[in-house]
Order: C-alpha cells, then sequence, then structure tokens
C-alpha cells in the first residue's frame, strides 16, 4: 500500500524529516510518500497559516500524479482534513487525531505538548472537533516557533520541561508530540518521563495501515460526500 | 464607517443581493461594499468549497485596495473567520455568529433553517467553535441548493416549512435563516411563522456598527495575535 | 427610539451613572431614561438582593407611565429577565448578556471581573442560563463590594490587577466588567491593559437599538408568552 | 422536628393539600407547618409568576413569626431557593431538587411530568442549575394548567399519558411529579406504570428529615452566606 | 427495617466501624447488619480491587441468608451498585452517591477528599456514571492507603489539610469523606472546617429510610431488570 | 507477536468465532489466542453478568500459563478493561473503544447496533467513560439476545434493520456492529448499507498491531499502575 504522507507547511527538509519519521514505523508493504505542498507559510502557527494550508493541501493531494491508498496530513491542530475527505474516496488522517485516539488508550488522559501558545486554542478546537477532547488533560506550549525546533537539544528541553508540568500538575499519564517537527523524539521522551509518548505522524501510519487492511474508508453518506459538480474558479491553486 | 460585506462564492449576484440586505439595515453614515471573492465555488456547499473559501475570502479581504473600518463574512457556517481576525485590525463578524447572537437575546432557543442536508454537520460545528451550540435546537436543511434559492416562491415555501417543524418539533422559539442567499426573506417569514425571524446580514451590521460605535476590536493578545513576519509562498493567491 | 435603563439596585446615584454611561454611546435618536426600583437594597450582592430585585424591578417596569422601545437591565449576574420578557412586547437586554456577547465577538475567551467573591457563582449561573458559558475563561472577584466601587481610584486599582491575573492565567483574551457600578472605566482599563474591554450597559445600548432597528422582539411563541390571566395578589408590589 | 413547608402560590387548598402530603411521610416526631405567601399568583406558571414567587417566599418565610428546623419548598421548577438558603441557618429544600435526588436513586434516568408547555424551559433549567441535568431524559407537559389538577380523573389520565410516552419514547425508568398540585397521585401511577414514581414533597420531606438527624445544614461559606447587613426598601414585603 | 451495609474490602474491623457509624445514625426502628465479602482484598484501592469486589460484594449479598430491607453498599468510588440494583428487588444506595447527593443540597459545590491518588480517576468516573459530576469541584487525594487511616491522627490532619485546600482553592462549600475508613470524622472535621462535611455512609442510611418510607424502589423496567435465566458457571463465587 | 483475545462469556464457540475473526485480519507475524473465561454467564446481557465478567476476565487473563504481547477483551460494553490494564504490562484493548476510535476516522458521528435494549444504557457509559461519546449518533438494539445471533439470517435482517434506522434517523454515517458475535457481518453488512461498518474485534486487532509495532504500553503513571502488594483473599478465582 501506498501513504502520501502531505505535510501543512511548505518547509521540504520538514517534509523528509516526517516521511522519514513515517517510513520507520511502516508496515514492511507499505510505501510511504513525501509530499509538500507548492503555496503556504514555511511554518503552520496560527489561523491565516493554517487555513492557507488547508486550501494549499487540498490543491496538492487533488493534482499528485500518481495513485496513492491513503493519506496522512501532518500537520498538528490544522484545518483541512474534512476537505481531503470528500475529494477522496481514500481514507485520510489526520496526525492531531492519529495521536489523540493511540494516546487514548494507553492512559485514562492525555497532554499535547505543542510550539507556540497561540496555536494551543486552535489544537484545541480541532480535538474539540474531532470528538477527543473529553481525555485531554491539557494542551502545553513550550513557546518554540515551529523552526527552532531544528535547534534538537533546545527542543528536547522545552519538551520535557512542558511534559513533565503535564504529569505533574495536569494529571497526564500519557504525552502527544503537538508538532510535526517534533517527529522522532517520543522513543527518548518516553524513557525520560517513564510514561508513553505518542508521536502523530507514525501514529497515523498504524491507523492508515489498520483501515486499509480492514477496507475501510470514508463515509460517503452525508458530510463527507463528493463535492457537487460546479464551477470552481481558481482550482487547482495555479502553482507560480 | 465602511464595512466591507465578502461573499463566499463566487457569484456576483449573490454578492449584490447580501450586499443590498446589508444596505437595508444599515445606519445613516455607514457605507456598505460588497466583495466577491476571485477565487472558489459559485456556491458553498460543503467543507471542500468551505476551506478554499476561507483562503479565498483572506485573499480577497487582504488585497482590497481601500481601507475599511469591520468586514462581515457573509456565509453561513463556513470557514475562515478565525484567519481574517489574525489578519486584520479591525472587527470581523461572521453572518453565521452574528444571527445566533441576535437569535439568543430574543428566545430561549433558536433553529437554522439551511440549504442542503449535507452542511447541517458545518453548521453545528462552526456554532460549536463560536461557543453558540447551548440554545441552539436545531438545524434544518431544505433540501435546496444555494443556487436554488433564487426561484424565490420555492424557497421561501420550503423554508417556511422547515421552520414550521423547527418550532412545532424541535421548539424552537426563533428562525436563523441558514445562508446568505435566504436574505430579504426574514420579515415575510416572521409574519407567517409568528416568531422572530433573523437574518445573519443584517444581524452582522448591527453587530459591527455597535462595535465600531464602542471603539471595540479583535483582540490581538493570543489566538488573533497578527501573523508572525515569515516566508508565504503564492500569497495572495493570484488572480489569474 | 426610547430606551429604559433599569438599575437593580436602590441607589438612585448609581441609576444616574449608568444612564450616563448608556446616552454616552447611545446613537442619535435614541433617549435613554433611568429608573430606579423603589424596592431592594442599595447594592446588589448575593442571592436573597438578587431575587428581590428581580421582582422590584419588574414591578418598576410594569408600572412605568410613559411609553418605551425597549428595557435594559443594569444589573450584573441578577434574575428577573425572563420575567420582564414574559411581560413585555418590547426587547429586553440584561447587561450580563450583552457583555458576554460582544466579548465574545472579540477574542476566543472572555473573563468577567466583579466585586465579591459571593456573586461569583451567580454570575457563573446566569452565563450558564443565557448559553454563554463556553467561551468563559473565568469570573474574578475583587473582593471590593458594589458601593466601594465609588472610589475609584481604589476600584481602578483592585479591577486591573483581577483583570491582568485573568489575561495572564486564565488566558481570557478580552475583560468584561461585571458590575452596573464599573461603567466608565472600559475604555481607560482596555488601554491599560491591551486587550479589549467590554462595558455591558454600553453594551446593551447598542444590541438593544440593533434589534430594534431590525424590527425585532422577544418571542411569544412558548418560554416568554404573556402570563396567563390570572389572579395575583399584592401586585404591582405597592410603594410605600 | 419542625418543618415548614411554604407553598409558592397563594391558593390556601393547594397548601392544605401540600402539607398533608408531607405529614403523610413525615416520621413520628416531625411537625409540618404548611404556610402560604400572601403575595403572589394562584397559580405559578411561568417566569414572572416564579419570580414574583421567589421574592413572595422570602417575605413570608422570614417573617413566620415561630420557630422551625427546616424550610421546603413546594413549587417545581421556581426560583428562589437560593435566597432562601442565605436568609437562613436551618436546612432549605425545594421540591423539585428533592424529587430528583431519590430518582437518580432509582433508576438509570428519569422524565419529569409537569402542567403547561411554557414551563418546561424553567424546570430544566432548575434541574441544571441544581446540577441533576445529567440523568434526565425529559420533561414533558400534559397542558393542563396548575388548578385543572383539581379535576382529579382527568388529572390521572393525562399524566399517565405523559409518564407513558416518557417510559417508551424517551426511556424513562423513573417518573417525577413536576408539580406541588400533583401530590398523592404518585402510588396510584406507580401501580398503573410498572415504574417507581417519586412525588418532591415527600421526598423532600425524607430528605430534611436526614439533614436534621445528621445534623447538617446549609454552608455559610460562600454562595449561601447571609446577606451584608445593608439598607432594603420594601422589605419584608408589605402585606396589604 | 432491616438494612444490610456491605463491605467492598475484607477486612472485618472495617466493616465493624461502618456498621457502627450507621448505627449511629439510624431511626429507632432501623437493624443495621454488617456485610465481610469473602473474596477480595483487605483494602480497595484501585480498579482491579474494585472489579474484583463487584463480583465479591453481589456474591455476599446474594448469598446472604436472612431477609433484608435494602443495601448499602460502603466502598466509595467502588464498582458494582448496578449489578446488585438487577439482582435484587430492594433499594440498593452506594455510599458515594449518597454522600453526594446531600452534598449537593447544602451549597453550590462539594469536594471529595479520599485516599491514595490513584483512586481519584475511579471516583470522579463513578460521580460521572451516577450523574453527579456537575458540582463536584475536586476530589483530593491524602496519599494515605485505606488502611493506614487507622491511625486517626495522622488522618485527621492530612484529611483536615486537603479538605481546606478544597475549600479555599477548589471553592467548595461542602466536604464529602471519601472513603468508609473515614466514617465518624465528619462532625469534628466540620467544626474545624466551618463548612458542612457529610460522610457517606450515614448518607446512605437515611436515604435508604427516606426511600423504604415512601415505598420506593429499583425500577425494573430496563436497565436493571432482573437478569435473564441463563447458564451461570462458578456462581455465586466459591468461598474456600 | 502473540495477542490474547479474551471472550466476556463462558460460551466456547463464541470465542473460536472471535478468534477467527481475529485472525482474519491479523497481519503476517501475529498470533491470534482465543481464551473463554471458566466463570460468568454464557452470555453477558447486563449489569450483574458484566460485573461478573470483568473478575472472571481478570482471572483468566493473569493465570493463563503463556507469556503473551497484548490482550483484546472481546466483549460490546462490558466492564473491566481498566482492572486488566493494572495487572499487566503490555497493551490492552477493549472491542468497544477500538471500534468507535476507527469509526471516528471514517465519518462524523457512528452508531452501534446491539443486541438487547437492555445494555444499550451499559455500552452508552462505556463509550463515555472511555471518552468516546462525542461523535457517537446513538445506540441501537435489536431486541435479539446474543445467543440468538447465531440464527444468521435472522441477526442479520435485524441488524440491517437498525443500522438503516440510524443512518436515515440519527445521521449516523459510519455504523459500529455491538457484540462480539456479530463479527464477519461487517463486510456484507456495509455493502447492504452503503456505509463503512466497524467490526470492534477487528479494529481491535491492528489497534493492538499498531500499538507494539510502535513500542508503545499502558502508562504506569497513575490510574494503571500496577496493583499495591496486598493480601487478596479467593484470587485468583477458583476454577471447580
Amino acid at each position: 500500500m501506498r501513504i502520501l504522507v502531505v505535510n501543512v507547511n511548505t518547509t521540504e527538509s520538514m517534509t523528509r524529516s516526517i516521511a522519514g519519521a513515517a517510513r520507520a514505523v511502516a508496515a514492511p508493504g507499505t510505501e510511504i510518500i513525501g509530499l509538500t505542498p507548492a503555496i503556504g507559510a514555511d511554518s503552520v502557527e496560527g489561523n491565516f497559516e493554517s487555513h492557507l494550508a488547508a486550501a494549499a493541501v487540498m490543491s496538492a493531494v487533488t493534482t499528485y500524479p500518481e495513485p496513492f491508498d491513503a493519506v496522512i496530513q501532518a500537520g498538528f491542530g490544522e484545518h483541512g482534513k474534512e476537505g481531503l475527505m470528500e475529494l477522496l474516496d481514500v481514507p485520510v488522517v489526520d496526525m492531531t487525531e492519529a495521536a489523540a485516539h493511540l494516546a487514548m488508550l494507553l492512559g485514562r488522559s492525555f497532554s499535547a505538548v505543542t510550539t507556540l501558545d497561540r496555536t494551543v486554542p486552535l489544537i484545541e478546537e480541532r480535538l474539540a472537533a474531532f470528538g477527543l477532547s473529553a481525555h485531554c488533560a491539557s494542551v502545553r506550549s513550550t513557546g518554540l516557533g515551529v523552526l527552532e525546533l531544528e535547534d534538537a537539544d533546545a527542543a528536547r528541553r522545552a519538551i520535557t520541561a512542558q511534559a513533565r508540568l503535564a504529569v505533574d500538575e495536569d494529571r497526564a499519564e500519557v504525552i502527544v508530540l503537538g508538532c510535526g517537527g517534533m517527529a522522532g523524539l517520543d522513543a527518548e521522551l518516553g524513557r525520560e518521563l517513564g510514561v508513553p509518548v505518542v508521536e502523530g505522524v507514525a501514529a497515523a501510519v498504524k491507523l492508515a495501515e489498520g483501515l486499509l487492511t480492514l477496507g475501510l474508508s470514508t463515509s460517503k453518506s452525508r458530510t463527507y460526500a463528493a463535492p457537487r459538480p460546479k464551477e470552481v474558479r481558481g482550482w487547482p491553486l495555479p502553482v507560480i
């Protein structure tokens, strides 16, 4: 099976690292293809960038020239999954929901640790829209921007500090890494904290593989039925 | 004061009718400017079109060449208001929330009557995201597409029928018209049903004027702070 | 249009200041009339006084000898609006709900800053009854009694301190002034805090004007239908 | 122990019947005293009458000349219990909450059957304010006015019909009689329906006795602390 | 009337102390019988022990050789009440729900103070399942194990400290003692804290007596209907 | 990897069929072992049987003589998963939660179709305890007992009828099969209904495999820490 892992920002190095994280956990027969949208911000840290990413991701995925069996949207707390579900017949898994689903299997409550404080409300709203808020103890921010995560040491220290507060003060029993740029930190962080740490891209790969094995895909009965045929100007978004 | 009323679809005749509804209730000193996005579907009836509209509306508003004092987003249940709030310093009012706010002042519960059944979940999610679900009795659909509303008689009949069911079965005490294309039907429908009928564009005009008179605008303290300066490819969206 | 602004306590100087705050934001054609109930406490700071105020306000408004087009109930978190809605055909706007409605348009969450700690649960319950709790970050008290607000400097300091805590600790993005006696402090406090500050009387004036312009009034279909004709002893309350 | 059972309307025959229902279940040492407010409507069927009843009940109870050990407020879904809790040092039990508390011990969900449809939202709001909504399956109305309950046959038929619908359609496992005027119907209705039927006055007597035996009374720590000393005009309400 | 008070653990001295607490508040005609399950842990402090207690309690109660009129399950936050309700025709009252019901009559919010931190989520879940979470301010743990409560001085100090935090920080107005082993501490703790303290076994006795006086028992209409006749291996649990 | 699939009832033929359903979707390297508890009812259709199953399942799993890598609890809406999580270091997946997690990835809302009406509240409570209620449209019963499902034709007809009602009336977009005895019906039912149908045992296998691949297991930090060492009488349950 072939899974398209689509980044939400335009930073190709981040797409490569996300695709690498996906490949590291993929089943033997699973091919992972990283996809970077042509349009959008080099990091998504707010509503403007997230709404733009939704359109850019839909455009990139629907114009991708090869066949694929599932899509993973690799942004944490970003918009747009619902549009992809309408446009495609194959399963679409968002890394936010994927991480939350697995975290809920592992403990009584989970916390997400993310980047800037301003993205906390977006993540909370996305979890609520996914119906996954009930066991979320907190969403905590490190104060680091998405691209600052590339300084791995500083990132690890900041993430560890917030994760520890989530465990000690918010009573989280599981930690979710709340940014595509944190892929790869889960195992080490888990050892350090003594609680399970779930990384969303990896979680999404296993969920997508599971759905495909079971022959399951998006319901087309109502909310995610294919768009009605109509005139859509400027679509797909022109790449200049 | 000058209020930009931005349509979410690309049908100019609908923009004109929406702007007309806004003008009909505007205070003497208020200038209403209708704006049609250059990109997007000719009607917005689902997630794909709504996410695309979010990007198209942000692009249209931020490239509008004249100054303005407030923006009204004239789509019912559509995405994107949060991005506009980040991008602008002036108040942004969505017609969905505007209608719900006024409806809540008038009765114990309200129902929205909208177009296609498939848009019901979007509207419910937007009301939830706005924090305005608690007194919403139901969202009901007429089964008509947005552009079918142009047949005014059929539209009125279908809307009246669903509104009556909302009052009789769902215990709605106030009806909200759930589509920009329904502007102008409120007064007549209210007389026929015997309950208040709130139309969102008109509601949004009065709320925007109220905020401006009170000198209030979007909080820039956290969620809706201006986007951080960064490289954004393909932005604003190119108009071809 | 003529708007009756009814105080909930019997302190006439507070009625004057509330009416002044209303007049300061009223549209050119709006006449503001302040009304003080003949019965009740000189400040309302708890359930006994609030329930008594509900009866006293209903009695004062229904015996007011001149015609009017709307009523504003100028107490924060007090009972009785629902009774007025039954008794009257014109719109009734409570300053608590008015402030919350406008605050929700301006940011992701709001906090109210009020007087005594004991009134916090009342305010929380009224917001819940209005269906306006979902985006309320907190209700905070200054510890000052209603009448202690007349020492403007101390009041401003205490309110500013709690508002800052609401922003910093509770993540409020908008502040609501939670007492009729705080009218007039909003603009200055907003400048100091850097977030929008909404004062309920002013908010209520703009909402009442908006409803009147749109020709909207209370639904009479169920909850707020006129009381059935029946024997009511001691009503209106005798003024001795 | 001596329990004051205060009616919310001014119909003395109803007070007598309520007090009789209380006496029928009281423990040997319990004295029941019926109290009718001097002010208010002869039946309470809406917000105006309920808010007036709140003030009238507080006035009647605080001017009652003899000592008592507990108060039962015998109106279903009416306002005012919170004010009594502030004014008194003895326990106050509302018949609405009493019925719901016992019903929750007896089955997975309960429905209340009440009089006019217009009172349904009041009852729902009071249950919510008491924190007792979670297991409430529905509040159903018979369409009968409070005083029409005196035709016992018609009342029984109408109540039975709605109770059966509550069991069959709303999945109620316990029925709560939602009006002081329904006292005495519980046993027969229970036999007929085959599910437990809880009558609120009787429930309140057992809860009040239980609290007194355990030496428990209202917490005076915050919400229900005694009112601050202040000038209250026209209080207690003059009886003319 | 005869009430079986069944402990959830196998420590007979605790059964005696629980039965003593029940007897201390029972009405003159009430006989209290303490029952210790033959199977299970000597203290219940987690899910494994609680699930085992559910089976052991059902087995002990259904094989108890004498008739009884009601059952009290004397564990705080433990599983199994629903099974007993199915198996029996007499009322079943759990001490957790009993304490919460009475606490809700006495103040705006309550906190439970329990033993080990790990039992907090169980208690929260049981309160939620009983529909009694809405007014629960917090569940706080002392860090003491169930059997460490036998050192009365240390227990009292730890419970008092947490109860004080519940009042000061969580705004609890009533305290609930969250362990069968705390029976007897309520009166003294109430005096020390200045807020009502509710002990669940005593509360359950008064509720059970109240239900019996009113002739009320578990609804057999759906959830708690008697089990269908079927083959059940190893039941009742063999006592070796 | 080796996954223990533990039935909740004592019917061995059902264990075989459940294990078969698990094997049908297991990855190449996964070994499935079916386990039948020695104690309990031949079908679990209520609280008594479910609580007994919880103890019996814990006893069966902890005395299973061979090593295993994960456990699947194959009862729909039954108690006990939390106890297993405490007792084991390997992941535990309940078929109820597994089905709900996958269903939530596939559509806006799901309905479960189960056996007897009396089990509906149990399932609703378990979904709530798992934090998975928000997108559950309904739980519907066929009226068939668990063992009546062995008449495959009647079962299929009854399940299809309720599933269709769930789609048409409750707006479910995905159907969950709510009983271990329904394993194997999902593919055919999905074709007939035109919406995805999720079977819980299959879902649980893919989730357990996913967790194992990612090296994730139950958090031992608080709720699911290993039981404290203590005296537990009659444990494990004696098999006679």
